[in-house]
């Protein structure tokens, strides 16, 4: 919806945008690749051929979340329509394809541990020649990668918010079972033993100290925009995620097996949280992201810390004087 | 199955056991409850009460393995029949209760983490004046914590076994994942990356550790009987579980989205092997009694140390010789 | 030397305050014994006994931080002067004791890991017998725990924020090491290994983390004072020393056997660090603090959930609308 | 010495051997280099270069353990005979240098975490045109490489096995100190306080897991040799150290201060343990290669996945039969 809202033609926005606002239909966006590495966004392999007045695109796209809703109409499909362009990040583009064109099969919804996530659903989808007018394009031949990374910071933050959210959700659960009188064993309160207590203690400390990086993240986006704010989003991004498996996992335990049945949102939350640690960028990239602007520093502090030794050595040696 | 064949009547083995094994039937053991904490078996409200020649059955129970599978005949069901009695361990009857007997309502199967494991399910199973003959008690009235309690300890250690595995399973997936050719990123094999290597040593290191551990436990068995063997298969149930959490995880991690779906064993072996780190005893319990079991050295331990550092003293202070 | 400021009378001041403030003389704090666990305050031993015109101390003090310097010339003494008050925190007192008083002996320096810290040290002091004329008693007999207690927050988060300035200082000397062109392993840069790629960005979000902790510890006491951040304060207490700790590893693993030697801070930090974990209140001590604060919330939440639960089921059962 | 009855020619062994035996003199070995990364042995700056019949040494060797002892009479010196040769493990050679050789400046004992381990130390010494005879060679030319090989392996999996003993050691210490009456806290002992047990229980899971790795190493030695035992030993030496500092931590926690001090052997075992996480090769040496012995398997492990998977399907669409 934002694509269409941000990069859409009139003519795109009158025909996709006005009646995904009035809530008639439902689009999918179509990224990720089954046979690929999706984590290096240049593997995909989807091709987007012009021929004549017309785009033809194969390939075969997994994870598209909404595919399975009856109201979905429209995919945003990513391919390239460059392969060869030696600008890596000009080889993509983005292209809309109505739901009902011939060629596209789709195959089964994917499941997340045992859920399914009907009826939306993430669902497998084969695209074998299928054909839409050049009018579909997406603000241009080779600007997929634009279009994309203008989406990815702020819904990386986003993810992050709802993990806070979920993750003090988790502890209130884990509170109330803990202090549940028909839950005790032992002879004692779940709460009287100091092991949950301190489990208690740890999950507030873990979503503290997440939810500054939250916010830092969400402070620098206000005064830098995304681009700038990459470091400290990829932070959170980085962090929040796993914080937010551990607070579960804790609640989890406490509750049972309850905890990861029907009962409770735990094990439900646990599975489309433990997704996060891969979707938009695995945990691996946005580490070793961090890691390289850290480095970028380091020219500089081996020079001052120099510096300060010879300081230090002038001080001691008497060359110097405080 | 074990139950008849080792604590049954020669009526009841008849009955129950012959076409257990001959595969025309199934059974499933009904121990767990909703309203209380399992953890501690003591805390078990079902009642199983006498009333002329027949016990009367009042109870709700969950978590039933096998009762969704249409062959499933019959339940062995742990109850209270002298709830009063002085002697904790005493209260417990165990009851053979045939699955077409009036009062019986399977409310529901239970999910783990979104997996029904239909059709054998896990069920929610109420009982509401359910009447049987007092032929069917097993073993006699106040003697179902023997029966529970000779079933544990051995049953503790095959999920261990399997546990170790699935962790070489996972462990080969992930040999398998990051050195196909078809996930490069960034121009690498995931395989070629210094955290993926770690990942994998780690997860050798993890596996075999408990390995060990398990092979330890099965070893004392072997000489002392699992009795005698409580704190080894204790250790390798509060060990072996979460380590293969840890190797699935990682395994999980470098197959993306494969990784949580139905295409990869993964994700719903993380979500059994979840399961076991509160049934048969939650890892918290295991650990509460290894550390009780140390502490029994400690005043042994302290003289000892008392001892040596006197004849250390006796030593320097030339008091002693050596 | 606050002590003196904050709750001396114009005559103490006198005559230890303008010396210590003129650098004449240095003072040093007797809190901890060596007998009793001292992370529990009401255990303290040492007795001051008033007799006549004068209080008579006796107890075994270690660990007081600064009584090697040459230059210390008076102790603040913490002991018991009415041990059976049946007000715990009304049987101390806190009383002044010039170093040069017959009965005090300098038993010897303690060690934190190798290091004596000398010259100002961490003695073992035995005061035997000691007289002090009653002028001495601080704010009155009895208001010993009301003096440190009002030392004790502020102490605390002054030790988190030297914590953070020591945790940039080894990122500084990581980042520094790994990028040291001399420092090649196996061919490459130490820099250029992923795992020591994420190793730098661990630590990154480790001490941005801590550091937002103790941000708003600050903040709160500016808000509330001390007593009213004793939450926020423990967070950052039970947090930071640890990650100090885990960056300081990373760091010296880096530097191989130059990080635990003279050579850099990193061991001599290491060592300072280690003994913030049990000093001004060992992390179990927080843990378990912050944990019950948490569990104050636990009854509200039960009827939270509960309501939303309700309220759930009616909309699910048509007996409530949106 | 080992050196010396393994290597030596009989006139190195009348010269030097015979007296280390009689314990009239000591031995140091010569290795590590201040200014290059000595986890990678080729690195090794110091130059062995033949003048004549003499060869002369040049270089800068720190943690030269035993090199303070007064008795120490001969160092045997790694350096580079031949720093062209392309076989890069046939460029050192190792060379006998009796203590009192002109050119030789011991410059400074260095400390581990403080302690100095004088009298033997670990000291930094300049070898400055150090000439000593040809026939001081061991075992020839460009063999250096081949004498510190034989070395390593049985001296890892002995530091691991004095590690376990010393894990143990401090499991003692730990269960001593917690049931300890003059050290309760809050009306408990420490043996009461639920998390204690924990890290009791925690101690003795890792410790016996670590004992299993370090036995089933030696184990493997006795087999196929230490050369055939090379991952398992690798292994060892990987988790050993890491287990011992934690478990070394926790009792060290529970101690207090006396934890860090002197009077206790904790803080003197964390110092020491903490250089064998870099010493005969640093963890991330050894995990980098247990990856990559088990990477080599992923090529058959990737064959017969596809085998099963290939079987599977045969299966499920009637193409074979069980």
């Amino acid at each position: 919806m934002e694509v269409f809202a941000k990069y859409g033609t009139p003519a795109q926005k009158e025909k996709w945008l006005k009646p995904l606002l009035d809530g008639k239909i439902r689009s999918a966006f179509a990224m990720t690749e089954k046979k690929v590495a999706s984590s290096d966004a240049t593997n995909i392999e989807t091709s987007i051929q012009r021929v004549g007045n017309e785009y033809v695109i194969n390939g075969l796209k997994w994870w598209i979340s909404g595919a399975g809703d009856p109201r979905c109409a429209v995919y945003l499909v990513m391919g390239k329509s460059d392969p060869k362009n030696k600008e890596k990040h000009r080889q993509q583009s983005l292209i809309i394809v109505p739901a009902d064109t011939p060629g596209i099969t789709v195959v089964r919804p994917m499941t997340v541990f045992g859920y399914d996530d009907a009826p939306e659903g993430h669902c497998e989808i084969l695209f074998k020649d299928v054909r839409v007018p050049v009018e579909n394009m997406v603000l241009g031949e080779g600007r997929g990668f634009e279009v994309i990374q203008g989406r990815l910071g702020p819904g990386r933050i986003h993810h992050c918010m709802r993990c806070i959210g979920v993750a003090e959700r988790a502890l209130d659960l884990l509170l109330a079972r803990v202090t549940d009188p028909s839950r005790r064993t032992f002879g004692k309160l779940l709460a009287e033993h100091g092991t949950v207590v301190a489990d208690i203690a740890k999950s507030r400390m873990d979503i503290d100290q997440a939810r500054f990086l939250v916010l830092n993240a969400a402070k620098r986006i206000d005064e830098v925009k995304a681009k700038g704010a990459m470091k400290e989003i990829g932070m959170a991004k980085a962090v929040v995620p796993t914080m937010l498996l551990t607070v579960l996992d804790r609640a989890m335990q406490a509750h049972g097996a309850g905890g990861v049945s029907q009962d409770f949102i735990l094990a439900r939350s646990y599975a489309q949280a433990r997704t996060l640690r891969y979707a938009d960028g695995p945990d691996e990239v946005h580490i070793a992201q961090i890691g390289k602007v850290e480095l970028r520093r380091a020219a500089e502090v081996t020079k001052s810390l120099e510096k300060q030794r010879e300081r230090s050595y002038a001080l001691i040696t008497g060359k110097a004087k405080l």
